[in-house]
């Protein structure tokens, strides 16, 4: 890849479903307007009330394949029957413009845009204990055991990749949580790297 | 070094005079408790106001070089005549006891420490321009020219160093650069080598 034009960061975040991952990420794009989120591409029907370009882009099944045959996509899966991908294009754009993006992804997206962007920035959320874990996700007790034991297979599965990413976040108090996240958003904007390229002015003339 | 038991982490760092340096550090030992600050050895005398293993721990030369002869300096230098030197034994007990630490050094320093502790994190702290480098320096004009020269040289030779650093940090409002600081220390902890020390136990239960 072309690191000299990246000057935004790319963070990757995956976390089971229950760790309140969604709305932290809502909070830290209220919270840090250099933040943006990465609008994957499907091929699911639009739902009502969406907005094609904003939740999703809505594309054929042709239009994905032919996106899949051009190597468009830095991470992409079938989800029951559906396609949903990241256009890698989109993301190296918009990092180049200096925004960071956030991908928020499963364990499996996210070795597979680790493969392809070794530079991004991976963070996990988990629930603060098994027990909060698991009373979210049986819910109101409404949902078959089947659904419940299968989403609970899920969850321990995902975990087991925790350790494949950079930073770890306890999602216990959700204030704490969220400060975490935007330190280690902050701290990566800080990093020698980054600075060189926004301040190399100010190197240079200091060291004169 | 047996990584497996140093949990703090220890961050490096180092700036020009005239950067803020010194009133920066105070404020984050202030804002953070967990944060400690190394304290040096020294040859030269005690001052007035100061106590030993406080600003200083005050030995005689004798101590220092047999010291320095079972190689129990993470760095160490002779300053007009005068040694200073950090011990590795004291930095290494500290962060195996859960503390981070900061060192104040140069950068020659902080090169001896990185070459013995890799995993240290290293912080340069910068003015906001070298016009204002110049003006803190100068003084109120009162010091001889080549006084005056001298600083600035060292200065311009320490700047020289910052992309030997991890993270580079810009003192243009002090409220800011502080965060900055803040944001880097707290992201460190939150590193899955460092989370999986205090949470190895949730992430094996998340994962059953």
């Amino acid at each position: 890849m072309n690191q000299a034009v990246e000057r935004g960061t790319l963070f990757v975040i995956s976390a089971p479903s229950g760790a309140g991952k969604t709305s932290l990420v809502a909070a830290m794009l209220r919270n840090d307007e250099k933040l943006g989120v990465s609008v994957s591409h499907t091929t699911r029907p639009m739902r009502e009330g969406e907005q094609d370009g904003v939740n999703y882009h809505f594309v054929s099944r042709d239009a994905f394949e032919a996106m899949i045959g051009q190597g468009d996509f830095l991470e992409h899966a079938d989800v029951f029957g559906n396609y949903y991908g990241t256009s890698h294009s989109w993301v190296r754009d918009t990092l180049a413009g200096g925004q960071d993006v956030i991908l928020e992804i499963d364990w499996q997206g996210a070795e597979q845009v680790r493969r392809l962007m070794p530079e991004c920035v991976g963070i996990f959320i988990v629930p603060p204990s098994p027990e909060v874990l698991r009373e979210r996700l049986v819910g109101r007790g409404t949902d078959k055991p089947e659904v419940v034991e299968r989403r609970l297979a899920e969850a321990a599965e995902e975990c087991r990749h925790a350790l494949e990413f950079d930073y770890l976040v306890v999602n216990d108090q959700f204030e704490v949580a969220l400060a975490d996240l935007l330190a280690i958003v902050r701290s990566q904007r800080l990093r020698v790297a980054v600075q060189q390229d926004r301040h190399g002015a100010l190197l240079a003339g200091l060291s004169r």
